[in-house]
């Protein structure tokens, strides 16, 4: 259809195809000069990669961004958001003019970087690099698990396509490099890669550090490989994106060759125009080069009329599924039911009888972990999507259940996941399973490793992607693999994210209770921080192994005498114990000693002042916290008249006892120190 | 030589070859059966490949296990340290029997996973996959600038390889997908990573989770291709190490196709013997199927001999290198004594001349960024092994040296590095590059992506690896790029992280002391936190823009008045000039203000109770902190009393001044909470 050469003569405006991509061009650009930041390049030479996609191959419904089975498009290369908030605007989304006048401003609704449940079709949060393409894999993983459950003979309710657009950034993230290798495994034939393939980084040509052969990796990986196609060459781009489209058992990676801020003069194919404005000079240059004689922010209304036809055409689409949708009813109600429930986030009935018959069952010693797998084992029968795995050590952490099978190509009905040992590449994915919806994700590895998938924590907490995440191995206890296995800094970390919910349960008891916050939680993420060692039970506070509505407060009293304390003791996790034992023996000496179970710190900080006063009196200073991980933090709890026990250093390889000895952590050191503040 | 079938014919024993790799083997289980804890599974079938990489291929010197020219081998599977332990003992480094005995026991040096520093002869702390074959390429990196800088022609002095050992879990992980991208474009041709395709990881077949084709990805990432070899096929073996060592342009991969567990007659070839003691009855089988009739611990004395031999070996080619690094002296005196200058880590006299002439020469508003740029222009010319770059932020980050060129196959004298969007990948390859000596990495990327190296961060801190971690965009400050972009936990994040240094400065002032500091810290790295943003300067407390002596205690008064404090406001960074107004403001009320900054809080709690008692005496309790970050731990340093001005949500799209203001980071704010505290 068109050249680069073509592109730059100003009789192509005579087309309204190439008029609306000209548009979207100096939607960008007007945008990003209003605001005097943002990223105009990756727009101006996307924009016939963006027209090609949203008007001739997404199936999409502006009028209703919700209906279930909408392809899905992610825009890894997040920074590039004024392309999709221009395609949004143009095609008809609730992203008035306006907004786009107010890009990057406080209260808008378009962000420097798209955020998810801000703004209407922004399927997922993105910008830091990398990720997005993981959560696309989640999005096809999640489609392609709800397609093997409710699909029928004649009846494919879920058949929808996820479309990753990348950078060159995106794809030398290792997260993406993961992610890819696992959807080439997995063979998601309904995942498109769109790679813009530009040759330009920030730091200039990409030769400078990225020489490889990405198509070749892909193929590696099990991808279908298209040819590259010119970012002008709008037809082939169309060709392209249904080449992808014919491969069902393969993902696609679609290369396209565009040139970074096309257009532009003097800044076209350099690393000058990708992050910020072209400036007013550049700007009037690039508007006579492409011969759009329009003012900012003025938009032909033809060009209104021809993508806004995508709202009718979203319309029809939307009501022939719903149409299909009642058949598939009629057929299978109650399949259809829970469907819809299952796409509706909510819960059913019931959902925690198995779980509620678990509490109380559990005697001996037994780690937390274990107990998790059995809260598991408990939870999925009547919560099926309860879907997940772990990075390599499903046996370590008990996360895979019994008699659900392996989800494999071979076997798309087994429901338990292996991410391989990709820690980063499993949070990304999880992220977008959950933005999917449909499915509720857990994953897990040891809580060192929770390092590795932080940033997908972070931006799971900010999207409000209710994973589940599982951390084993939990502190020093895990022993002998030693310091480059045993957490410091990583449990109070987890607390410093914002929207994550973090529990470290310090008995069976205590664990159910996690799990049933874990799954009640459906607007964010919750960790949930486990031993490796056995744990012997708490005393029962709220009837024989119960500890309902205590651990949901988040700390809560569980040993006390009748007068007044003198010293508080506060633990977690496997050091409640030793907090308790402290307190025991302290008050056997006559001191007026009470222990406090402090699971988490986020409930604990959402209960009423009162609340927190009655566990924790203002009155009482003398008081110890008591974790095997970092100090830092504690004084908020302790003050500075109490005494924090943790652990500043690294720890040591050794039987896990043998640390925790030698590091402190014994009911004799706690009861000396407590002691000591008085 | 061999296939597994005659292998497993105790006729093989005869061959002291293969009774040195079954000699191998048993120490490995034994100590594992012995401590009950450990990996077998990986040494006993990487034991004929671990055999012929250092009897046959590695140019090492046991005897002198620093020698600077020495082949490096990292073992990234870090879990099969046995293996290692056992070449180093069996090798004749400093690691006796009875070491090897306590395997996995409080203060042995043989952790569970291999320590830098504590064992002759390991040369990278790892077990946390893939960051071992960034270190590896790390090495391999700067041994390349090394022989760029120091060899003339007839006098190779650096010349030596890089061996990483890596696990299928290894190459799965982003981190070493990143690093090995990096290897390629580099052109890295002394970096020969042997592959452990055992087709096993620990939940089963690595079908399950990895069907790529790792060959032919690390053929597009430039790698030579070697022809997979059988693990017990040690002629083979050798012959692939020589074909690797035959390419010098383009790193190798050495595929090694090995029976996990080899020997095991139950357990090889399945995840059951990865990561746990084979049981008494199974060692006996085993012994048994390889006819090894020899008791736990108890090697033949024919075995030590041969292996022994490489200590001769060793000091043969560590003499023969010694005389002609006479030779390379003789001829290049200075060369020479900078080489041995820059391998012994110490300063060149003088090194913070250009330092010292730029202090007290800005005035007007800039970014610590900026001023960290210039920093590094005066100190590079002092000292050119300050090599680094940024992972595609150089602009930004301010890290790319005028003059200095890049780093590339064809300029192999540039010594700007370009990571490429990789920050995990980056942090391993500085960390190698650390460890390897005669270079001083720096590497910067926005702080928010710290967390995408945080695990190479930590390793490295472990690791007492000197690198120089540039973190600029420090928070909310940097405005429009919006939440994704905005740290809230990542400055308190790393503060936890034991053995790291974190300074952010207030001023420039601030800014090149924290960059002398950084310099100075040869036993740990450094992280430097820096504006995006503009910020006045403090007034000058030493002496016009001098900060030397102030910024090396990590926190210092910059306001009192004559009168005892009344209320203190602690600030870090650029929130200093906010605690500094509001303090100024107090006092022009009347009221007792004193202002510190706290550019470190490392620095601060190194020093004596008489100096922080002097900053923040502990009859003040009306204390505050700013800083826009988590207020999580800083209740350290305001207890119940006080109040924290910090950001527990995360930041909003908007410039940066709106986003400061809207989040109460002004000056009215501030000392409206330090009043309400009186």
């Amino acid at each position: 259809m068109s050249n680069v050469q073509t592109i730059s003569e100003s009789a192509v405006n005579s087309d309204v195809a190439w008029r609306s991509i000209n548009a979207i061009r100096f939607l960008s650009i007007d945008a990003v000069e209003k605001a005097n930041s943002g990223h105009p390049g990756a727009p101006m030479g996307l924009a016939p990669t963006a027209y090609a996609l949203w008007q001739h191959a997404l199936k999409h419904a502006p009028g209703t961004p919700d209906w279930a089975d909408r392809d899905r498009v992610v825009l890894s290369a997040g920074h590039a958001s004024m392309l999709l908030y221009s395609m949004l605007h143009f095609t008809g989304y609730d992203l008035p003019l306006d907004e786009i006048k107010d890009f990057r401003q406080w209260d808008s609704k378009t962000p420097g970087h798209p955020e998810y449940g801000l703004t209407a079709g922004v399927e997922a949060t993105t910008g830091p690099l990398g990720q997005g393409l993981g959560n696309a894999v989640g999005f096809a993983l999640a489609e392609k698990i709800l397609a093997n459950t409710f699909n029928r003979p004649g009846h494919e309710i879920v058949n929808h396509r996820t479309y990753a657009i990348c950078s060159d950034g995106d794809m030398m993230e290792g997260v993406a490099s993961e992610a890819a290798s696992l959807a080439g495994t997995l063979q998601l034939g309904k995942l498109i890669v769109i790679y813009d393939d530009n040759q330009i980084s920030i730091e200039g040509d990409t030769d400078k550090a990225f020489r490889e052969d990405v198509a070749a990796r892909y193929e590696a990986y099990g991808f279908q490989i298209i040819e590259p196609v010119d970012g002008n060459d709008l037809a082939g781009i169309v060709n392209a994106l249904n080449a992808a489209d014919d491969e069902p058992d393969k993902p696609s990676l679609v290369t396209v060759r565009s040139v970074i801020g096309f257009g532009s003069p003097n800044f076209a194919g350099t690393g000058a125009v990708h992050g910020k404005a072209l400036g007013g000079d550049e700007v009037a240059a690039t508007r006579a080069q492409l011969g759009w004689e329009y003012d900012p922010f003025d938009v032909p209304s033809d060009v209104y009329q021809h993508m806004r036809k995508a709202v009718e055409r979203g319309e029809a689409l939307s009501n022939e599924w719903h149409a299909r949708f009642d058949a598939y009813k009629a057929e299978y109600p109650e399949l259809a039911d829970r469907y819809l429930q299952d796409l509706s986030g909510s819960l059913p009935d019931g959902w925690d009888d198995g779980l509620n018959r678990l509490i109380g069952s559990i005697d001996g010693p037994i780690a937390t972990r274990a107990v998790s797998g059995a809260a598991l084992h408990a939870i999925t029968p009547s919560i099926p999507r309860l879907i997940g795995g772990s990075a390599d050590l499903a046996e370590s952490n008990n996360t895979e259940v019994d008699g659900r099978g392996s989800f494999s190509p071979e076997m798309p009905d087994g429901r338990n996941l292996h991410f391989g040992v990709r820690e980063h590449g499993m949070g990304a994915v999880c992220n977008g399973m959950a933005l999917h919806g449909g499915v509720i994700p857990y994953a897990a590895t040891f809580l060192i490793f929770s390092d590795y998938l932080r940033p997908a924590i972070r931006v799971g907490a900010l999207s409000h992607a209710p994973c589940v995440w599982i951390f084993t191995h939990d502190s020093i206890g895990l022993g002998e693999d030693g310091p480059t296995h045993q957490p410091i800094s990583q449990l109070m970390g987890l607390r410093m994210i914002p929207n994550l919910t973090v529990i470290r349960p310090a008995d069976a008891a205590e664990t159910f209770e996690a799990w049933r916050i874990a799954i009640e939680n459906r607007s964010g993420p919750t960790a949930l921080i486990l031993t490796r060692q056995n744990l012997p039970q708490l005393p029962a506070i709220g009837g024989q192994g119960f500890a309902r509505g205590y651990v949901q407060r988040g700390a809560y009293v569980i040993a006390d005498t009748e007068k007044d304390p003198e010293v508080i003791i506060i633990g977690t996790g496997s050091e409640t114990q030793i907090a308790l034992g402290a307190a025991l023996k302290l008050q056997s000496e006559g001191i007026a000693a009470r222990a406090v179970s402090m699971p988490s710190w986020e409930l604990f900080q959402a209960e009423s002042d009162e609340y927190r006063e009655s566990v924790l009196p203002s009155s009482v200073r003398a008081r110890v916290s008591v974790e095997a991980g970092t100090t830092i933090g504690w004084e908020r709890y302790t003050g500075f008249d109490g005494a924090t026990i943790g652990i500043d250093r690294y720890g040591a390889s050794a039987p896990g006892d043998v640390v925790m000895a030698n590091l402190g952590f014994t009911v004799d050191n706690v009861a000396e120190t407590a002691r000591s503040l008085l």
